[in-house]
């Protein structure tokens, strides 16, 4: 489950707006037609960059991006040494049974591949291939987020400019000066907030997911690669423990470890 | 058949003007010698930019480009196996006939020259200079709308400073600032529209169409040289199925899977 | 010869200053103080970022810059088709007689290596090196526009900082504000030309230049190491005519394919 | 020990508030709502970038950025020059006793893979990894404060927005004008402070330790594969020495001689 | 010795300030305070960004930036083939006298590692990792000014906005509006114009310096490893001539042709 994300969004407008609240003229601050401008043209020119198949996969992958956890990487280490164990005593074949009861996908695909005597460099291949094909609609949500923060201040400015040309056509009225130049303004800020709040550090968020998830693949890999290879177990928790140096204890004990003893 | 980029740029601009008529002095956004300044500057660096054979490109690829519907995919998985069946049972040389019924001009270049018994390096080589060399017109396209949407705002804000000068010497008669400053923006207006609405987005789409097409000729390339390997269909058919993992039942299917295991 | 940059150039100058000639005020966009100004900086920038041998090279590579003609690829397909046949039935030594009939410096770099008996990957390094080496005055050339282009609308922003301080502090004479902002505005508006309609794209286009040239290169090459490798007439036309996929009829003919058949 | 960041920044916040002294007004400078606003801004963007795990990092990270101090270089050449006449006089197994002494973590995981048995190549390899997962914590944080700096002004420009369009709105008091538009510029200048004094410099900071570190963990790579490779000590020292080179006197003496003798 | 960046300097500060001399209040240009908060406050981001081992570098490495010529690479052409005759004739280890004469500190380790009888891929590795070694001062610096290039205008708008908030609070006196405005703006113009004339050019040319320390190192490097090939006078020069192909004769006579020739 994604937390952070609604912590920051929901906070951050609580903020944004507390402030807003505090000073006067809040209605200013609520105003649907701005919005519809900013949004609706950063979806206008989102329209224009992708395709209709690709602006489907929005919504669906949006559930993916709320709902994802990190993946535990420390209960692999467990398994594959495990599973090596039984490769070493009863040879890769006796894997095959071991392959039914994992929950993985993408393990029981790449030692599957082991099982079936697919030569070990083809292995490596079709496991880096389907991740980065699993890994499609992360990707293309992290640039679609990246666009949208784009052109979202882009549409702001565009707002602006309608509003303050459509005022400086009517300076006779001063009193109305100021009102108007105000409501220009209210499209430059929907546009940074929604770009600097949202659709940005949204894209941010994807991109760690992409490489989480990456970086558990890279481990899978590794740990099938290492049984092919025929290692032990305790050579396949060494390479694997490796992927577990940024938890807890490895983030205090190994790189000023390695500044210290210099 | 390219749907979503004359709905993004139609319904971009309804939305603009739509927001310009609600308010005063729409006819000020209907500045034809604005309109021309901004384009024809833009033109102008465009030609300073590339040459006459590239500006002569423009049209024919902008063809390709509205006409263009994304490779599906799924139809080489079952090609391939078939192809692969014959090429086991009959040897390589039996898919000379096989190609002559192929529609797709870049599977027949790679299985022409797998029959033609070229070797496994250099038809992996061709077909990538293949690719690189067809997809040509399309990157040149995108370069250039990427160069058009640059270029744009910057005779925007030319326009507006032509303006602004010009109208700064006549301060005497204050009435006319409103309406000289207005005019002024215009360009600006006309130079983040159209670069944000259409030049920058349609480099966005194109780029797309580019790696749809790239990622088809990998996939065709995948297919006949695990032909040439010797691969029997099942095994082609797995190469080749990873490809699809972007579509409907794979996006659900498959990355969740392994963070869900994790 | 290079004729869309004056077509452009001019084109682009003639837009703008005809804009401004329909205007009030034209005289004040002929202000020399200010192109000094600008130009100067830019180039007192430019002696800070460049040695003087390169500074010297500018003049000399320009001549190259205008007087350059796209390669004209397709003779090389017939050229290199009758070298290899000429080697196929004569051994590759027979090729020196050829060598000295051709125009082309580069081909007669290749093939003379080739007759010399220096290896495969020997010729391949040199003739890389070669190209690189060639064209330094042309990359040399788009990075100083670059910079040129980079330092530009400083130079105009810096101009006009100067303007807008020495008007502020003559504003008890409130007639003399509008002026002295107009000419503050000059120096921005010329960095802004010179930069988007001069310098840029004619990186831009140098850049192509390079490219071409590049291209051009790479193809020489392609078609000296497939002699070296024996291949007959028909596979080194092969290999090199995946080179003209973006001339005429392949343009049209290839990709669109690709997609449709898809 | 990091002595230059707080002295940069405690000496550039006291420049700045010395100059805000020196005028008038100063309290304006102080005004916690808007450090609060801009603060409180950036730190949801980041919660939206980043996930929990990764936010609960920094303050740990945070210690090891301000414990650091750069590896001693030179006594590595020392030790493995000495290490790898061990290793020459009584094989590699000989190193065994050695690495229970050494007090660099890294340099026994290298080592001790060495005496182990384990070949070449996975020992590199493994190096390699463990140095990339080492490194995470520093990596991040870098990260961390790019992402800060950038969206630190973002907020102190979406501060003023709100300020401009309240002020704005109530344009009727002209006395209020210039106070309302001073508070509003108020968190624009705690972005661009905070941005360009404290966050994107820590940001440079971390990526200088991180590449002193790789660095560190490159020589004793090096170091251990000399080792592994069998040669002797002044070979392993001519080798590590290389590292040596931007010291002091190496500084001197190196380059300028190329250039020199050139 | 580096002479374009003195002409280029003081040029460009004689031309602004020429402009300045020839319009009204000169004085407010040299405000000493504004000089000392923008630059200050960049050298507190420096401290900030890089460690105080570093900071120390900063003038030994400028007195190498001023002093550098760039290197006569004609002159390893002739050494390399004479040495390769002496090689040729008398082996490997006859070069061991004429290493002592050698002036090139780089050519001597090169060629001295040839005479030890170092395998050939291990010396591309070493001389690769001295240049880099080597080059450390100076890339370091090119960062530096980078850096310093970047936040110098962050400075000056930092020192604008103090100027103008504090100006803002005191609009009650309007004869005291253009004068506090101008003081403002003098930081912003200092902070683009030490950036635009100063850090940012010098950074560009010490990149251009690093390239060609490493480009004479890369052809030191082909000349060693083309004696230890065993290749003859001849074609040492052949390989060596090719660094040459930017100077006067080869700018002319060698891509113009490509490109006729096509």
């Amino acid at each position: 489950m994604e937390k952070s994300t609604p912590i920051g969004i929901i906070g951050g407008l609580g903020l944004i707006y507390g402030a807003i609240f505090m000073g006067v003229g809040w209605q200013t601050f609520f105003d649907v037609p701005s919005i519809v401008l900013v949004l609706g043209g950063t979806l206008a020119s989102l329209l224009v960059s992708f395709s209709m198949d690709e602006m489907k996969q929005v919504v669906p992958s949006l559930k993916g991006f709320f709902s994802f956890s990190a993946p535990d990487l420390s209960s692999y280490v467990h398994d594959f040494a495990e599973l090596s164990r039984t490769a070493r005593r009863d040879g890769l074949l006796a894997l095959d049974r071991s392959i039914a009861e994992l929950e993985d996908d993408f393990m029981s695909f790449g030692l599957q591949m082991a099982v079936d005597g697919i030569e070990e460099e083809a292995i490596e291949k079709l496991m880096d291939l389907k991740v980065k094909e699993d890994l499609k609609p992360r990707t293309f949500i992290a640039k679609f987020f990246i666009t949208a923060g784009t052109y979202c201040p882009a549409f702001g400015m565009i707002g602006t400019l309608i509003g303050l040309i459509q005022m400086l056509q009517n300076l006779t009225d001063p009193s109305q000066i100021g009102a108007g130049m105000s409501m220009a303004l209210i499209t430059t800020f929907y546009g940074a907030l929604f770009s600097n709040l949202i659709f940005l550090p949204m894209a941010d968020k994807m991109q760690t997911q992409v490489s989480e998830v990456r970086r558990a693949g890279k481990m899978i890999q590794t740990g099938v690669l290492s049984i092919v290879q025929g290692d032990g177990p305790s050579m396949v928790e060494k390479r694997l423990s490796l992927y577990l140096g940024d938890t807890a204890d490895g983030e205090k004990g190994k790189t000023p470890d390695l500044a210290k003893a210099a």
